[in-house]
């Protein structure tokens, strides 16, 4: 579908922008679809082709595209300054401001903000200072981290490490193995051999034990702590069983691992709450990882929010004259945290999160509907964070990967989703209307249709 | 100096902000000082307090804070679209647009850009990608770095591995060090062990030699990159001996390693051109890494640019349905490259690289008279950026480590400086007046002979 090949900046972007993620078997032919305007919960394409954005950009614009307000109090920010590093003793006011109510919208002890660009280097940074605290506290072998399966952690070497899709690892090199050690996903629909009978109660006790089985086979001593998204986001949608996160956290803390909790998909309203560990899975996190909806990504901005039992550790002298060396220059970005203290604002005065908890049930209970059709296995999510799972057979899940084609079919109705391998993930902006998610499910409905006739016709299902 | 303890900001970011940076030994009692507002060449703090700022920020505020012109620019382009995911075949225009123009102001074929959110990131992408393409082109044991003692390359977990400042590795761990090597910073001051009495050109070849035999020591097939800033930043401002970079990349391209240059601090100006590595230093990078001047620090924003030959193997598939599988949810923002693009048209319209051809001589030879001082080892830089190392004996250049005394007696006077340890770094907006260069090394200077008398009165020299 290359309607922009004549674009100014299609030839541009091919020559010159090496894109995460490309496909280069059709790149250099295709070039990219060039996204030129965003206004609330529609994107343009350079054509003026109108689309709902079923992605939020990417997990991200939770209060919708193109706002003035935002930009208003993001001019305000930097006309009064932009700008000034967070080093040593010196601070901002937005920054401060931000950690303060950073401290205050999180569960229990969370009270220290260190400030990053984005979640893959909160997760990073707090990788470091787990095993620094470690260090602090005498406990110098403690420093193995124990992952999952399909978890996606983020992109910079270490963080990649921590991911556990597979297809990310294809011919780029894996540093510090031995640090990570991966566990099974919380995966409902396809689970690992022995578990496939069990009730929702039993699959739990299944995966809290393999947790502790690997705790234990590491040796408590070595493990520093455990890595987990409340719900599963690129891996694929995955909704533990209940009570799945509890049981895990408290494994944890029986045997004295953190709890990190990366929600840079889940924290500031997709799933209907500020934060969801506890307020939906109940559990407190030692770290919480956030980026994205902290200001629906009108600027750069993620964060590891550390508890007080932690902070009262790493932020004592480690040595005479030391000082705690570690951070980035746009650490506490003064423009970047104006930008999400309105962004919160916005969700304040507009009722997001209440928006999510009314029609997230639509938005699922709606989309349920679609496994009449017979290539789709499987629907699961929760608020505005869906994942719709073809397959070839119902009975054995094959996976069917034509999401790329019900992508297409979609775009070409005015919808954007997004497509991974068989899986159709959807997380739009949390200001859509009744209106917005009635339409986004038919337009799923028809192009999943449209699909299913197609792959029928050439004898795929 | 903790004239701020009343205030609301200073509260909230003592208990909930952990600064880059902290010494914990003062910080819970003293807090931080708040920076309020920041215009042009100056930052006010809460009280009010005018400062000449010259550090820009962090070396990043290159065409001054708080400017009205960019902060309409990032308005324009929010309300425009303030972000849309550039994954897979999806692109923008100002990232589109911001690519060509950073090909076509790095010197030869560095063509192809991956963006990032600042140094560290970028740094961390490209050595992924450096470890992808020896992968691809079938030499998967060539995977060591070469980094130098006192460089500075970020802090993510990798990239905090090849910077080589000691100071930065207290208490915290290491990972991948069989991945590292560091040789000798080209430090023309202090130099190592039989290298003293040596003329610049023969301490060139002495270095230089270092390079080629660490890379036969560890042999070239396992060596794949070598990693050095035109002029040592965080690690001294120090500035290699003529010749230096030209050498090591001489012997680079005969051993098929990869140069990298890490131009966060000196790309866009702060030498006096877009880019040092060519104009001013004669070599040809095969990765280029930028960030901070790339807007000014308005909006985060990095990237790593590649030479032609490397996109040429990276952007082959690597396996069926393979894809380059790494990046992050804002590389490409576009709010982001709308700033840089903005940022380049000033320094252009202003003629701001032509401001630091002017006066770059008048800062270095004003400096240079501060050598008069007893206290004032070594005074170096070049451009706008300039660093003065003091000591207590001129003979043994032992170190005084007394920079911090300075910084305060300047910020009184009404100047931001950068202290580490017994160095005075100077990084100012690139934007300065005749004046404000005059009025800064009047400031320096007092405030170096007030610390002078002290540091004689209390026997220190």
């Amino acid at each position: 579908m290359n309607t922009t090949s004549n674009n100014h900046f299609w030839k541009k972007d091919k020559e010159h922008f090496i894109h995460p993620y490309t496909d280069y078997a059709t790149f250099k032919d295709e070039g990219s679809q060039v996204i030129s305007k965003a206004d609330g919960n529609y994107i343009y394409d350079s054509n003026g082709h109108k689309m709902l954005d079923g992605i939020a950009g990417l997990w991200c614009a939770n209060i919708g595209h193109g706002r003035k307000d935002m930009a208003d109090a993001i001019h305000q920010q930097i006309t009064k300054m932009q700008y000034y590093n967070p080093f040593g003793h010196t601070t901002n006011e937005p920054a401060a401001e931000l950690a303060s109510k950073l401290a205050e919208i999180s569960p229990g002890n969370l009270n220290h903000v260190f400030y990053t660009c984005g979640g893959s280097t909160a997760n990073d940074i707090a990788l470091r200072l787990v095993h620094y605290y470690n260090n602090l506290r005498g406990k110098p072998n403690k420093k193995k981290i124990i992952s999952r399966n399909y978890g996606y952690h983020g992109s910079t070497y270490f963080a990649a490490n921590l991911t556990g899709i597979h297809g990310t690892k294809d011919c780029f090199d894996q540093i510090a193995q031995d640090l990570v050690s991966h566990i099974s996903a919380a995966d409902m629909y396809r689970r690992p051999a022995g578990a496939e009978n069990l009730t929702e109660q039993e699959y739990c006790n299944f995966l809290a034990a393999e947790l502790e089985n690997r705790i234990q086979q590491l040796g408590a001593d070595n493990v520093a702590a455990f890595i987990a998204e409340p719900i599963m986001g690129a891996g694929g949608v995955l909704v533990a069983p209940e009570g799945y996160h509890r049981r895990c956290w408290e494994i944890c803390k029986k045997h004295d691992v953190l709890f990190i909790a990366d929600e840079v998909v889940t924290a500031f309203g997709r799933l209907g709450e500020w934060v969801a560990s506890k307020e939906i899975f109940d559990y407190q996190p030692d770290i919480l990882i956030v980026a994205k909806g902290i200001n629906s990504g009108y600027v750069p901005l993620g964060a590891a929010i550390l508890s007080s039992d932690i902070y009262d550790v790493i932020s004592k002298p480690q040595s005479d004259g030391g000082v705690l060396s570690l951070g980035f220059t746009y650490s506490g970005h003064a423009t970047a945290c104006a930008a999400a203290l309105k962004n919160f604002e916005i969700i304040e005065e507009e009722n997001i999160l209440e928006n999510v908890r009314n029609l997230g049930p639509v938005l699922q209970d709606g989309a349920k509907e679609l496994l009449t059709n017979p290539i789709v296995g499987d629907v699961r999510g929760k608020g505005f964070m869906l994942g719709i799972d073809l397959v070839s057979n119902k009975d054995t899940k094959e996976p069917l990967n034509v999401a790329s084609r019900v992508f297409t079919k979609c775009m070409e109705r005015g919808l954007v989703i997004r497509p991974i391998v068989n899986l159709i993930v959807i997380s739009p902006p949390l200001t859509l209307t009744e209106n917005d998610v009635q339409a986004l499910l038919q337009i799923v409905n028809e192009s999943i249709e449209e699909v299913y006739q197609e792959v029928s016709a050439e004898g795929l299902v």
